[in-house]
This record gives structure tokens, sequence and C-alpha cells, in this order.
């Protein structure tokens, strides 16, 4: 718990909110709050668009379909536009994975992944063991 | 901008997640993610107990519904469990406010409100008018 406190671990990473238009949904952030926000970037692989909005340690992710079958267009189409998923980081993935299976917690994949803009390691948890949250672990 | 800069705002402040029950949503983080979390607090005025879950300078509450009335029983009984809103913290809240009012966004209600366990200035963006997010925005 002594590396927790050093380095404020775990934390919320990102919030991602799914968008019909990302030209919409910015303005609110951007003009009305006067937070930063990215020039768009393509993630082609999970077949979306975003902006990563500023707020504070922590960001807000508008993710704007770009094909029918994105992950992002499915849940608008089942859900409406909203927040999509939390992300948190942690220190310890596997740790915190083994401790997840242990308690008999589904995970979206079985294994850790790989990649993302940073190339970094994280995994989904399955939002029937979160409480109907999709929640992203991210490893620092 | 450069008071936003310096002290970090906006910045968020927490997100409020719908529970059913708070004993079963808080072995996720507490033990799986190792968060601190706090004792439960109970918000009678808007029928609510909660614990804070601490993730870095921001936190996670899990609300629990108190009555049947209340808007986070209303929400599970409308949605299912998950995230319920997003807070973030704004230094100049009536400013804010008069930018969204003058580009046609809806507030949840009409004046920022006071009160809260800090008793802080407070105000929410409607869903309809922040890409179907309750978006609430609090004074630092």
């Amino acid at each position: 718990m002594t590396l927790a406190t050093e380095v404020n671990i775990p934390r919320l990473d990102h919030i991602g909110i799914a968008v019909e238009s990302i030209e919409a949904a910015l303005p609110l952030y951007r003009d009305g709050l006067e937070c930063e926000a990215s020039e768009p970037i393509e993630a082609p692989t999970e077949q979306v668009r975003l902006v990563m909005v500023s707020t504070g340690e922590s960001r807000v992710e508008l993710l704007e379909a770009t094909s029918a079958d994105s992950p992002i267009a499915r849940f608008i189409r089942k859900r409406g536009q909203g927040i999509h998923h939390l992300a948190m980081k942690v220190s310890d993935l596997d740790g915190v994975v083994e401790r997840l299976k242990k308690s008999g917690r589904r995970l979206v994949t079985e294994t850790v992944q790989r990649g993302g803009a940073g190339d970094y390691r994280y995994v989904f948890v399955h939002p029937k063991s979160a409480g109907g949250v999709l929640l992203e672990l991210i490893e620092e």
C-alpha cells in the first residue's frame, strides 16, 4: 500500500463517452467548460475516432464510431449516447487480474491485451462483474 | 486560461455509480483494485447512502438508494445499475452557466443550487444537452 500512496495509484485515467458526433459533442467541453482538447485521433483497430479532453490528471474521451460495426456504434444503437466505459490505472495489472479471477469476476477477454496509442497493457472487466460498468484496467 | 493551468481546472471531481447494493459493489474497488474507501455516508436529502472510493485526485462514488423514490432507485429501474453522473469542478460556475445558457443548453434546474456534504455550489447539465451524460458542475 506504500507504493499506492506514493504514486497515487490506482487512479482514474479516463472516461470514454460514446457520441454520435464529436463535432456536436465537443463544444460543451471546449467552449462551455473551457477544457483543453486534442485534435481528433483515428483508432482504426477499434473503428473509432476520438478527441481527448483534459480534466485534470484524468481525461474525457469523446468516441465516435467510424463504422456501423464499431463497438461504439453498437453501444449507441442499444443504449443511446452516454458514458461507455471507465478506465483506471493500476500498478500491478497481473496481480489485480489474479485477484479478480479468484473472486469469480468475469473479464471481457480471458487474458491481458496489449495495444492502444501508447502500446500499454490493459483488460476490461465485464459489466456483469462490475455493477453495470464496463471497467478498463490499464497498467501504469 | 492562466488560472486554469495553475490550479488544474476544470477537473474531474467524481463519477457517481448507481448500485443496488454498496456491500455487493465495493469489494471490486476495495479488495480487487486495492482502492481506499470511506465508511458509508448517509445523504438523506438525496435519499441515498454512498461510499467514496479514492481514485487519485478524483473519486468514484457508489450510490445506493435508501427509498424507492430516490433518483438512484428510479435510474436503476429504468437503465439498470451503472454510471449515473459525472461531476467536474470549475472555477467560475456562474460564468460557465451563462455560457451554457447562451448556447441554448438545458440545465436540470434553472439556477445554481447550494448543498451537499461540503455546502458547495453546483448545477446539473441535462443529458439532452450533454450527449447523454448527466453532468454535474461544482464550483471549486
